[in-house]
């Protein structure tokens, strides 16, 4: 038997080829690509389509690929009202978790996949990538207003998937500054090799599971404040501070007790998150084109240059939920939205994922180390 | 890095005291006690109880979880109204996900969990375990009645929770007998070490995401065919085959075509299944109490018996699917529900690794070997 590894650190679970990490050199590629080229020169609907089909799409693929997730923006009045029903306290991921799962009821049985991946099964995959893909943002966005008593917006087909997103979110077309910043975050939370969310969609998908079924499970581990719940943390985090003139001493008492600072550090890299390089330049220059910046922003931007100074050093920097927090809270996207949307990006990967599990596939079946009782006898009720 | 097994086969995931299986001798354990011993001696709610907190309970605990349990058997119409916005040809598993996430939601925050399990955290896992494991019992109930488009069957307080699941699922008050079957049964599953849709229930939990992610996780990939899947396929089977006298026939030609027979063997037994032979025996009991056997149950009989001397010799016998899908169909349950029911029972064995996951936790994050391109540049769309 193997040793016991608590968490599993550091035993590989799979053969992948959508995403790598160089934590020495700070480097996150997917396929290959480096995710700076990505943000860079890519938009959401073509990092997508990259990480499913392994290989940067021609115009014409990519032209068909867009077209589809247009075509998929609306969802059933039947979806509406499960939310409704839903009391407008209940945490966007939840609620994310039950709109997934209650899609997957209208696609019951539509296909039935076996262990070995077959030619035809390629169009399924497909097919169910683009409505899950599409409508996760629908419905996030459309929980919004839901949530406040008001009917969700209409998607618009004239819209890129981040700019419609931003739309149905908000209500009003967002501005191209915006708009790329949404882009970069979809892009950037797109995919990450195997972390648990990624992970527990490989589980439900290696059971051969319908995709709804298996991005419900991803949902609701991305949804434990331990995975996917940073960056609503970061701005608790930055209200408690409260202004700018508090985060020295705030700082020095965080690090004399030894407590956790939101936002900073990051298992996998031992320098700086490239993700976190992208969204810093993001918020300089959101802070130069917006001015008029709120004090929780010059918090951030105070906070981030004392921790460069006490925390670079030892190798512990912002990492990406530390800005996309402050940037997300900019464009008025309440703080119990960012890990719905953190889902609304990083369902391509699970996706990605799903169809890597199913072209080479067995069940996972760990085991365990027994510690218990050995076999002991029954004792009767009336005898205990 | 440790050597890559694929499904995780044979690698260590956690350190357990809930239950044990010793293959070589055919025997399964809950927290020491034998199956059968469980199956003769207890109930579903003793059982679930012992899972829980790890030893018998007394006759006083026993008696407060108990009440805790009817108690908690009604479910609110905003989830009956969920239940009427799904479609009747929903899959039973995939109401269920969308159930019980949404029921998460109206607990959302209710408790935060953090990492390093305390006394108080005890309490709230004890009052959320009874909450869901009552209420699956509810939903996969009611379930049956919306679905053909009627109101579901209230709960009954007098009856017991196997008594009370069949009152709910049909209508009527079940005779000794038949509470007799579903309470072993429901004991039978409601365990059975680190399988996909456990585990998926541990990877969720140590994000310390809410326990209603948790189970809806773990529903989503015990829905997998390749996991709870199995006992539906065996009644479709003996449909197929669709007398007594045709089985040596069919039989045969599956052996020489090596196809897969649905409820025979199992992975982690060598010998026969425990809880297969409990069940072989109340399918005889059943026989003779009954009398007036579906051709289904005649056909059964007569695979079984073609199969001890086909497959018995290497080790192969029908294991709990076969029997149990056979009971139920017996039983008057569709096909489509006998996973869910699995549901219900083997929540008991999911809310007791989440409380275990808790009481020792660390994310699960395993690795990956990267198996994809090395860093490429990225070429613009008009070159490619």
């Amino acid at each position: 038997m193997s040793e016991y590894l608590p968490g599993l650190a550091g035993v590989p679970a799979t053969q992948s080829n959508i995403s790598s990490i160089d934590g020495e050199k700070g480097i996150l590629a997917y396929r290959g690509y480096n995710i700076s080229d990505l943000v860079e020169n890519s938009t959401f609907e073509e990092t997508a389509l990259l990480l499913l089909d392994g290989e940067l799409p021609s115009k014409s693929e990519l032209d068909d690929f867009d077209r589809q997730l247009r075509g998929e923006r609306k969802i059933k009045y039947n979806i509406r009202e499960i939310m409704k029903n839903l009391p407008p306290t209940g945490h966007p991921m939840e609620m994310l978790q039950t709109a997934v799962a209650g899609l997957g009821t209208f696609y019951s049985g539509s296909h039935v996949l076996t262990d070995g991946y077959q030619r035809e099964d390629i169009f399924y995959v497909h097919l169910m990538s683009v409505k899950i893909i599409s409508r996760m943002a629908t419905i996030v966005a459309a929980w919004q207003h839901v949530r406040n008593g008001y009917d969700p917006v209409e998607p618009r087909r004239d819209l890129s998937h981040a700019a419609n997103f931003m739309y149905m979110l908000q209500g009003n077309e967002p501005d191209p500054m915006t708009t790329r910043v949404m882009e970069a975050c979809l892009i950037m939370h797109a995919e990450h090799t195997i972390n648990a969310s990624t992970f527990a969609a490989m589980v439900a998908a290696s059971t051969l599971a319908s995709p709804f079924l298996v991005v419900a499970a991803a949902i609701g581990t991305l949804a434990g404040p331990l995975h996917g719940g940073a960056n609503q943390r970061v701005v608790e985090m930055l209200e408690e501070i409260g202004r700018p003139e508090n985060v020295r001493d705030w700082l020095d008492m965080k690090l004399e007790e030894k407590e956790k600072i939101w936002g900073m550090g990051h298992r996998e890299y031992k320098t700086k998150d490239p993700r976190a390089i992208i969204l810093q330049k993001m918020m300089v220059e959101w802070a130069e084109k917006k001015g008029n910046l709120s004090p929780m922003f010059e918090t951030a931007l105070e906070l981030e240059s004392a921790c460069e100074n006490e925390l670079g050093p030892k190798g512990v920097y912002p990492n990406v939920d530390y800005y996309s927090g402050i940037l997300y809270t900019e464009m008025g996207i309440p703080p119990d939205q960012f890990t719905a949307i953190f889902a609304v990006s990083r369902v391509a990967g699970w996706m990605a994922h799903w169809r890597e599990q199913l072209s080479d596939n067995r069940i996972f079946r760990p085991t365990q180390i027994y510690t218990g009782h050995p076999s002991r006898e029954y004792i009767p009720l009336d005898d205990r």
